[in-house]
C-alpha cells in the first residue's frame, strides 16, 4: 500500500515556501504486535507547526530534510493490534503530513478518542479540537471576564480566536475581534456574531478599534505579539488582563532575529496582568471543556468555519497560505473520504 | 522666615546630573484660614521621581525651570489653620525638596499622619512607608509566593526590594538578593538576612543566581527591568510570577527613547505571570500593612538601612548618587532636626 507524505525539502528561511517542502510515496510498514495502522482523514493546519518545523516549539525538534511533517490529524483505525483501539474508531493523532501512520498507541502520539456523534468530524481538529481547548482556557480559566467587560481577541477569524471571542460573547462581555482583511471580519461579525471586528491592515484601524470599544478593553486574548500588541495596549484598561496565547507575528522571523520587543512599562502603568498560556497544560481537562462546548455547538450558539483543500499534496500550499494571513477560518487538508 | 528650596534648573538628560538642579532661597508665605505649616525633617529620595521630574510617572506634571522638585517627606505641622491637623504632629507630606511647605490639607497633598511611638520617624519614609507598602503588595497581595518557592528580588539593598525579600523569607520563602556592588550585597545577607545576594556586575552572575537558586525561581519582583530581566527570566520556573514593579534601568534613559524591548515568547513557554504593581492602589490598605510589618519591626525580625545626608543643599548629589545606584539602603535627606 502506498502512503504519500509531505516532507521537509529545506529548512523555511522567513515565510515558508512550497519548495521548502517535497511530496513523495512511500510504503506502510506492516503492523507489528501493539500498533496499528491509522489512515487520516482530516490534515490541521496551525501556525504553531511553522515553529515545531524549526524545533522552537516545545516538545518538537527540528526537522531534517526528509522527514515527514508535523501535523495533527483526524483519523480512523483500519486495523489493530494493539488492545486500546479498534478498527473503525476515529481518533485524533500526531500522525503528519501523510495518508497512513503506524502507531505503537498513546505513549508515543498523544491519542485522543473521538465521539463521532458530537459534531461533524472536523470540528474535532477546529473548535471541538486543541484551537477550541485553548480559547477556553484562556477565557475561561486564565482571563474569567467580566460581565459586561470588553474582549479584544486577535486572529479572530481563526479557530483559537474565533472561539475565544464567541466563548466571552456567551459569557456576558462585548466581544471585539481583530483580522487581517474585510472578508475575514465579515465572518467574524456575521457568523460568528462578534460585536465588531476591525481589519488592521487599515490605516485608521486603531481609531476603528476605540470606536468599537468605547468602554476601553478589558481583557486582550493576543495570539499575535508584536506591533498589534503594543497598539492594543494603549487601549488597555487599569487591571486590564493580557493573554499571552501565541506571537503569530514572530513565527515567520529569520533564526537569528531576537523577534520583536516589548516595553513592559506601560503594563506597570495600567497594572496589567499578564498571563502565558499554552494549551497542553490542559489536555487532561479536554472533557470539561467538550462538556461545554458540544451543546453550544449543537445549539448553533458556537459557529466554525472551516478552510479546506482536497489532497495531502495540497498541504504545503495551504499552509504557506495560512502563514501568509491568507486563510479565512480554520485551515484543514482533507486526506481522504470521511468512510471508506 | 526663609525657606530654602531645591528647584529644577533644566531637565536633565539620560543621568540626571547636579546642574540639573539649583538651590535657592524662598519665602515662607503666611498662612490662611484651611492650611497649615508642614516644617521637612526628612526627604525621601526614590527612583520614582526621575520619571516624575520628565513627566513620564503617573499624576506627575513634566517640571519646568524654576518648580520645586516632587518629593515626599516626613514632617511635623508647626503651626495649623486647618481643623484636621495640629502643630506637633507628624505626618508624610508631598512637601516637596524644601525646609517649609504650606498645605491646603488632604485633598492636595496625599497626606499619611504618623504613630510616632511605632519606629524611628524616618522609617516612615522606608520600611513603614510607601516602599515598604510597594513590597508588601506585591509579595502578600500580588505574588503570594508558596512555602518553600524561590524568591528573588532586584534592588535588593533599596527599601523596596530589601522589604520584598524579608517578608518573603518570613512567608518561608528560599529569599535571593540581586544589587549592583559587593557592599549592598553584603547588606543584603548580613544585616536583612537573605538566604543569598548575587552583584550583577560580577561576570559570571547569571552562573551565582543559578548556584544561589538550586531549585530555579518560583517568583521575581522586578524593580529594574531591562537586561537584568531577560537574564533573571532564563532561569524562572514553569508557572513563575513576575511582579512587575519598576524598571529603574529605564528610568535615566533619554526622552526619544524607546527602552528596553522584552521578547514575549518566553513567557508564554513557560506559563508566567507578569503582574503590574502601582503602590497607589494600596494606600487604602496602609493600616493593613503597619499592623503587619510594626510587629515585626519591633522584634527586629523586619530590617532596614537608611543612606542619608544632612541638609536639603545635599538633595541634588545624593540623587544623582541614587540614580546611579552608588548609595546603600534606602536614601534620605535630613532637612532639620526630629525636634526642634
Amino acid at each position: 500500500m502506498h502512503n504519500t507524505q509531505v516532507q521537509l525539502a529545506k529548512q523555511p528561511e522567513g515565510n515558508p515556501k512550497t519548495s521548502d517542502f517535497q511530496v513523495v510515496k512511500a510504503d506502510v510498514a506492516k503492523l507489528s504486535d501493539g500498533q496499528f495502522l491509522a489512515r487520516n482523514i482530516y490534515l490541521s493546519l496551525d501556525p504553531y507547526m511553522r515553529g515545531a518545523i524549526a524545533g522552537r516549539h516545545m516538545g518538537h525538534q527540528r526537522l531534517n530534510q526528509g522527514d515527514v511533517i508535523y501535523g495533527r490529524c483526524l483519523a480512523e483505525v483500519m486495523e489493530s493490534k494493539h488492545p486500546g483501539y479498534k478498527a473503525g474508531e476515529n481518533i485524533v493523532i500526531e500522525s503528519g503530513w501523510q495518508e497512513y501512520y503506524v502507531s505503537g498507541g498513546e505513549a508515543d502520539d498523544e491519542i485522543r478518542k473521538v465521539d463521532a456523534t458530537l459534531a461533524p468530524l472536523a470540528a474535532n481538529l477546529g473548535v471541538l479540537g486543541m484551537p477550541g481547548l485553548t480559547a477556553w482556557a484562556g477565557v475561561e480559566k486564565l482571563a474569567n471576564p467580566a460581565l459586561g467587560s470588553t474582549f479584544v481577541v486577535t486572529a479572530a477569524a481563526g479557530p483559537v480566536g474565533g472561539t475565544a471571542g464567541q466563548l466571552a460573547k456567551i459569557k456576558g462581555c462585548r466581544a471585539v475581534g481583530i483580522a487581517g482583511s474585510d472578508k475575514k471580519c465579515r465572518l467574524v461579525v456575521n457568523e460568528y456574531g462578534f460585536d465588531a471586528c476591525v481589519n488592521y491592515k487599515n490605516k485608521n484601524w486603531t481609531d476603528e478599534l476605540k470606536a468599537a470599544c468605547p468602554n476601553g478593553i478589558d481583557t486582550y486574548f493576543d495570539n499575535v505579539g508584536g506591533p498589534v500588541l503594543d497598539a492594543v495596549t494603549q487601549q488597555l484598561n487599569l487591571y486590564g488582563k493580557v493573554i499571552m496565547c501565541g506571537l503569530v507575528s514572530q513565527y515567520n522571523r529569520a533564526s537569528d532575529s531576537p523577534g520583536h520587543g516589548h516595553n513592559l512599562g506601560v503594563f506597570v502603568g495600567k497594572r496589567a496582568q499578564l498571563l502565558g498560556l499554552v494549551v497542553y497544560d490542559y489536555y487532561a481537562r479536554f472533557g470539561e471543556y467538550l462538556k461545554a462546548a458540544a451543546p453550544l455547538l449543537k445549539a448553533g450558539r458556537l459557529k466554525f468555519h472551516d478552510d479546506r483543500v482536497e489532497g495531502i499534496d495540497k498541504a504545503p500550499e495551504h499552509f504557506v497560505k495560512l502563514m501568509n494571513g491568507l486563510n479565512t477560518g480554520k485551515a484543514l487538508v482533507a486526506v481522504g473520504p470521511e468512510k471508506l
